[in-house]
This record gives structure tokens, sequence and C-alpha cells, in this order.
């Protein structure tokens, strides 16, 4: 499948991206808001919107793009070779600006201010050890997907995501660009400043661990 | 893929647009029911139904009329070129009178009288900017998946207005012919008729724009 | 596709319906158990099921037998062409066994009488007209899936089923075999045995109309 | 498709039925505590995680090691030729050991003992009769697909899982690795181990009942 242009490129990455981190938050705030509480109910909503429209996004983007959509990715893929790395600055601008902006598109709709910052607590060995194994997945499927028969990755991405909400004990960020954005909402879908670091780090942990892990699995001459 | 004489297409827009909106009204009025008075749980199973309704009826009847189901689909891929513009007078008319049909349909299923004005106030920028951003996610989908990959879109489109049930303050319309023949029921799916324009105006402002971009992220000699 | 024998073909008939009824009353008494009278999450419930299964027995037996399960789907494709006539008594007896084994192999398993007959009261013309509009949207997706890409013909009946249990009053039977079976389980998915003759009638007229309309839509030599 | 060197398959099965187990222990865990005692709410969170879960890693360990992640299909699969015998000690091992695993992964992620034995009790001839149905089915499906077009059996597998939870009264474990590293989690998803046997056997003489059926239905010279 042949990329297009680098403008057009980040162009992608930057309205994919916002229309995800539209799709987490806004979920959040609806699912929240409909359950009067039933914080199972808001997390299930939560979860189908974020995973359908992840499959809806990745199909829709991914020929332009590769509809990368979160930095650990990007990095994965330029240390694979699959991204020249003069590609990559603009890669993760556009992915931290797009998801910003999809805050911001959601909160709108929702009639919030902008931007606020969330008070949601997300911390302690157990959350960041759900951050290694959550990103050590998605880049598992991400890999094991691209290498054999890249046109199921948006279906075995959404579907990885599904469940990542529910069997981690963070609800999986797994994405740099969208854990700094959910600093920015101050409702469902937030997580605290303070707890960014932690996040980002142990993401980046699990994505270098299926990044090598797959490496071995499946050699290019296999 | 060849598509089907004039009047086979009409009457394939025509009876899936009658059966989406048999599928969005009915399981609206399955849902409120059931849940007794548990809008999660209600808007859950008209998003179940509605989602998984688009997929049947896009494979369905893609092959025979575009499955369109929406005057702005229709507009779009006529003003693109892919639909001649003196089939468009009857398209809109199909689904118009198709959508009227189908809620007529869905009340006779649940022993209502054939039509009754919905009450269902939906109004504010909120509202309006909610429906901006679905119709420009639909569009940018179908734009997306039909540029590389037509035979995914079935999919796409359904796992998009399954997450967008959720992520839009509105629940997402996005299709001016839905919108008119949800003016007609008083049940969940309901809108009151003077916020009908609204929405209608900002359903051609989102699908103006999305197609505008995709001209430019996917030119045809890409 | 090559079909096997006859005697294949009729045994995997039979245990194809067989395994759909047991998760149609199967995933109908678990539901109604767990959500403690929550009608509107026990259906959720039965039709997450029901849609999943379906996608999963007609992948599994449609090689054999072409995963019919249903006697007017067999019907319309003997109608049509599709199917030697005198394979049709072996069809229909097939399922019908079929259908009332996996009844008791679902009360087997949750500890019930292996038949009970169902005081579950489905009357009145939305009922009918439900069951009508039901099989009329199930035969127009086999027949619009058929014609022009079969392969997807497990994903669009099994999407196609899941918004039905919602849309329609009767939760779509559909199916006279499921129907007859379901009056003999006086649990969640039962139906009184008086109603069965009305559902079997409806079911044969929607059938009817879509594989009327669906032959001058799709004529072979389009 | 060409599968990998024997290492590089062991590790698959090892890591895959890891992941598998980490989303069916960790999604109750979370399930139960959200959904504050609501049985069904829970059981529908871990069966779309499940269901979802598995989708993801078929396709990603699908084509490095076939994605048994179970003991049963291991056997089966060897029996009919499809794996070396000298192969199942192997695999048979490296399940277990990602099974249990995976246990302990999921309660690290929740701040829980890495092992806790189960008291929940899971026995009598409903749920061994369960077990039987239940693996027959899935076996089935496995059979069925692969014999006909393989790249539909991860969505098989995953879709009918997803019924199985439901139709079933022992949720389906249908996996003696699973069965036994349930044993060691006294949570939602457990199971006692004085019933792990009874199960283990069930799944056995499913599996072997649907390997004989689907041996005849689809002869190798059809």
């Amino acid at each position: 499948m042949l990329l297009k242009s680098p403008a057009r490129r980040l162009v992608a990455e930057g309205v994919g991206t916002a229309l995800l981190l539209a799709i987490v938050v806004g979920s959040g705030i609806m699912g929240d808001r409909l359950s009067g509480g039933n914080v199972a109910i808001a997390l299930l909503a939560n979860t189908v919107a974020t995973g359908a429209g992840l499959v809806a996004l990745i199909l829709t983007f991914g020929p332009i793009s590769g509809a990368h959509l979160n930095p650990v990715v990007t990095l994965a893929v330029a240390w694979q070779g699959g991204l020249p790395w003069r590609m990559v600055p603009g890669y993760l601008a556009a992915q931290l600006i797009g998801a910003l902006a999809g805050v911001a598109a959601a909160h709108r709709m929702f009639d919030l201010p902008l931007y606020s910052l969330s008070n949601h607590a997300r911390a302690g060995t157990g959350q960041l050890w759900s951050e290694v194994v959550a990103t050590f997945g998605l880049l598992s499927v991400i890999w094991g997907c691209t290498h054999s028969r890249p046109a199921v990755t948006p279906f075995a991405v959404g579907a990885y995501i599904t469940a990542a909400y529910w069997f981690t004990a963070s609800t999986s960020f797994a994405n740099p660009a969208v854990t700094i954005a959910r600093a920015m909402t101050d409702t469902f879908a937030g997580i605290r400043p303070a707890d960014v670091p932690g996040f980002m780090c142990a993401q980046i942990v699990g994505a270098g661990a299926a990044t090598i892990l797959f490496k071995w699995l499946t050699p290019s001459e296999a």
C-alpha cells in the first residue's frame, strides 16, 4: 500500500488522533452522565465506543499514514526500519497536537471548558505494571499481525483494546499522547498530571519488550 | 462492482433506509421499555442494534445502490463524481420516503400510532457541534475506506456509528433523512421538529469539511 | 465451495441447529438468572450470545450444508433453485430434530427438565408484524449478500440478528424450527404453543416477500 | 502459512496463553469490582473482554505457533496429523506455564497476592455436561473453519467463546490449561481445585466427539 506525502501523513496522524481522543473522552463523559454513577456500565460504554472507534479510525487513516495514533508505535516502527527517523518528530508532534485538539472537541460537545486538569489518581505499582502489560500486548498484536497479514491489524487492535480496558487495572492507556491529553480532562477518562510520567515510562518499557520479543519471534527471513 | 438499473437502485435505497429507521427507532423503544428508565442501558441496546444493523444493511444493499441511506452521503458522492447528478433527486426522495416508512413500521411493531411528533429537545451549540463532528467523522470513514479498500467500508461505518452514539452529545444523527424521520416519533430516538433544521445544517458542514479534507488527503493520482 | 454428501449435509444441519437452540435458550436462562429480573440486561446477554454464536455456526457449518439452520431459508433457497427439492424434507426434519435436541441440551446444562411447555404469551398484531419484518430483513440480508459476496454472509446474518433482537417487538424468532422448539422451554426464550402457528405464518410471509423483492433487485443476468 | 522454529512456537504458545489468562482473570476481577455485585454485568464485561481478546491473540500468535493456547486443541490437532507428536509435550508445558504466569500477571495488576486457591464451587452433572458441550462446540468451530477457510478461524473462535460464556452453565472453560490456572485465583473467574479433574475429563470427551464428527463431516478427499 502506498503511503502518502509527508504533509498528508502528518495531517492524517493529527486528525486521527484527535478523533481517537474525542472518542475516548467523549464516550467517558456520556457513559458517566447516563449511568448515574454505575461505573461498570460507564466503562462498558467507554470500551465499546473506543474499541469500535479504533477499528474505524485505523481502517480510515491506515492507508495514508499507517494510523499509528500513538508515539510508542511510531518509535517502535522507526526503530525497526518501518519509518525514516526524520519523520518521527513530525509524527509525535502531530499526535500530541491532535490529542489535545480532540480533548477540546469532546469538551465542547458536552458544554464543558475546553481544558481542565484531572484529579483522577492512577498511581501505584499495580497501575504501572498494568501499563507495561497493556502496551506489551498492544505492540505484540501490532507486530504479530503486521508481519503476516496486515489487513486484519485494524480489527485486531480494536479487539485488543476492547479487552485491555477490562483486564488491566489502569484501563489501558498504552499511549503517551493519549496519556498526556487525558491529563487535561477532569472527567471519567482523566488522569492526574502527576501520574503521567510513570505511565509513559511503563508504556515505553512494555513497547520495547514486545518489539524485542517479536523481532526474535518473526525474523524477516522466516 | 456493477450497480443495478436506476429503478432497482432507488428501491434499494428506500428499503434500506426504511430498515435503518426501523432499527434506530424500534431498538430505542425496546431499550427504553425494558431498561425501566436506565438510560445508559437503553442507549447501549440502541447502539448495539444500530451498529450491527448498519453492517448488515450496507453489506446487503451496497452492491445494488451503494447503500448511501443518507442524503449527505449521496450529495458528497455526486459532488466527487461518483454518482450522476440526475440520480440525486431520486436518491434523496427514496431515502426520505423510506425513512418515514421505517418509522411507521417500527411504531406498528410496538403498537403505537404510525406517527407522533417528538418532544425531545436537542438544542444548543454543544448539540450542533456534535453533529458537525459526527458527520465529519462519518464522511471521513467513508472516504478513507472507499479510496483504498472498499470491501471493509460496511464494517468501518458500523463500527464508527457504534462509537459515535457515545462520543457525541447528540448521539450522532449524522443523516438528514434520519433526522427528519426521527422528528416523527415521540419515543426514545425522537427529536423535536424545531431542532431539525439546525441538525441538518451542522451535518452538511461536517460532511463538506470531511469531503474537502479527504479530496486533499487521498488524491486520485496517489 | 463444494458441499458435502447428503448424509453429511443433514447431520450438519441437525448439529448446527441444535447448537443454535442451545445458544438461544441457554443464554436466555443464564441472562435471566444472573440479571435478577433486569430484563434489558438479560436480553442484552441473550443478544450478544446469539449474534456471536450465529457467526461461529454459519462459518463452521456453511461449507458443509449451507448452514440454513432455518426452514424458511431452506424453502426459499429451494424455490430459487439453490437446493434440489428432494433434499428439502431431509433439511426440514434435521432442523426440527436438531432444534428440539438443542433445547434439551440447554435444559440439561441448567439442571432443568428436558422439556417444559412455555407460558410466555407472544400474541397480537404487533408481534405478528414484527415477525414479518424480522424474517423479511433476514432473507433480504441472505439474498443481498449471497448474490454478490457470499464470504461475508455469516457476519451479515449475525449482525442482522443482533439488531433484530432489539428492533422488533417479538425479539425476532424469524425461524419456524426455532419457534417450535422454543415452545418447549418455559424459560426466558419461550413462546406459548398457541402463538406458534401465527409466528410461522408471519415468517413465511416475510421470507416470501424478501425473496420476490431480491429476485427483482438482483437478477442473475445483472 | 509457514510456522516458525520449535523454540519460537513454544514461546508463542506460552506468551499467548499467559495473555489469555491475564484477560480472563483480570477482566473478571475488574468486572466484579466495578459492578458492585451485579453478576450479569460483571460476566458481560468478562465475556466482551475474553471474546475480543481471543480474536486479537489468535490473529497475533496464529502465524507463529497455530495459537492453540489450549491442550485439548493441541492433542486433537496432533491426533489428526496437524502437529508432530514430539512437539506435543512442549506445547502442553508452554500452555500450562503460560497460563500460571498469566494468573500471576493479572493478580499483580490488581494488587493481589500472586496466587490464591479458589473457593468457587463448580460441580454437578449440569456443569460437567456444560463443559462437554462447550468443548464440543469449540472444536467443531475450529475443525469446521480450519478445513475450508482458515483465515476466519480467529473471528469464529472469538465469537463462539463470546456465546459460550452465556449458553453453558459453567461459562465455558473448555480448556484444561485455563481450568488448572483458574484454580489458582480466588476471584470471579476461579474454580475450586476439587472441581478441576471433572472439568478436564468433560473437556476431553467433548473435544474427542467433535474431532470424530468432523473427521467424518469433512473428509480430506472432499
